[in-house]
């Protein structure tokens, strides 16, 4: 199955998708959209259509958003919110499952531990996905994303195997 | 022309359509979508699909959102900057410009003053469109923020008009 990482934001939206097969996972495609248009409500319509067309292109059949809590200010987080909003809808729009995952828990996923550095993350992303090219790093954050529900998707799959074991 | 007004929210979002006739008001219609689905991306996704169905419905020529914040916590921001996230994206989707206005402006347009009370907003409203059914707090300032952005139009209209004279 394929999984479909985002990483919200109004100006630099990363997205990375990623194959599952069992165990093994591999790189398809990330990159990251830049809203185009002056007034909010424009790069909102520019964010929904370029997310639209990687979901047509690339047909993931799971979605994961990060949870991204800005703590500056109010304005800088409902700026956030309001791509976080695209960045949920898209998907769902198109029928997939989205989970969300806070940044300790992907870090945790990918790295081992929830405090790694942003550095950290990028080299495992590029260590579990030999032969990546990452496009920047809201895109590696993205792939990030997709790797940690694939592992979450993984475990969910062994718990069911092994409720059907015991039954 | 016509005017919709958004007060955006997650579980209830107010929606009210004026209609602008040189210096006079009139109401066309209003509500309140409440959105459906336990998660968030498919609350979004029902949003989504009202208010799309609000604008084919009534077909404004023009659009206005409440520029909330909330001060309370982060979470609370986010979630109301996802749901301001579809209010500006829908309209803008339909092709309309897209208005904000923050709560006091809204306040000063319809009452005469910034720090008015709730209460007062619902009574001027009902007060500039005689006969006007709300449908409750949401949509009664969702029809404020229409009227504030009808006032908001004549001025400039006024201005532009000013402004063919002085040339």
């Amino acid at each position: 199955m394929r999984v479909l990482g985002i990483d919200p934001g109004l100006r630099n939206l990363g997205w990375g998708v990623i194959e599952v097969q069992g165990s093994r996972l591999s790189h398809v495609a990330n990159g990251i959209i830049h809203s185009e248009g002056g007034d909010l409500a424009r790069r909102l319509v520019s964010l929904h259509s370029a997310l639209t067309e990687v979901i047509a292109r690339h047909e993931p059949d799971a979605a994961a958003v990060e949870q991204t809590f800005v703590n500056k200010d109010a304005v800088a987080t409902l700026k956030l919110g309001q791509a976080r909003g695209i960045a949920l809808l898209v998907p769902a729009q198109a029928g997939l499952s989205v989970g969300e995952y806070a940044p300790n828990a992907v870090k945790k996923a990918v790295v081992g531990v929830g405090h790694a550095a942003k550095g950290q993350v990028e080299h495992m992303v590029r260590f579990q996905l030999p032969g990546v090219d990452i496009a920047g790093a809201d895109a590696a954050d993205a792939l990030a994303v997709a790797i940690c529900h694939a592992h979450h998707l993984q475990s969910a799959g062994r718990m069911a195997a092994a409720l059907r074991g015991v039954a």
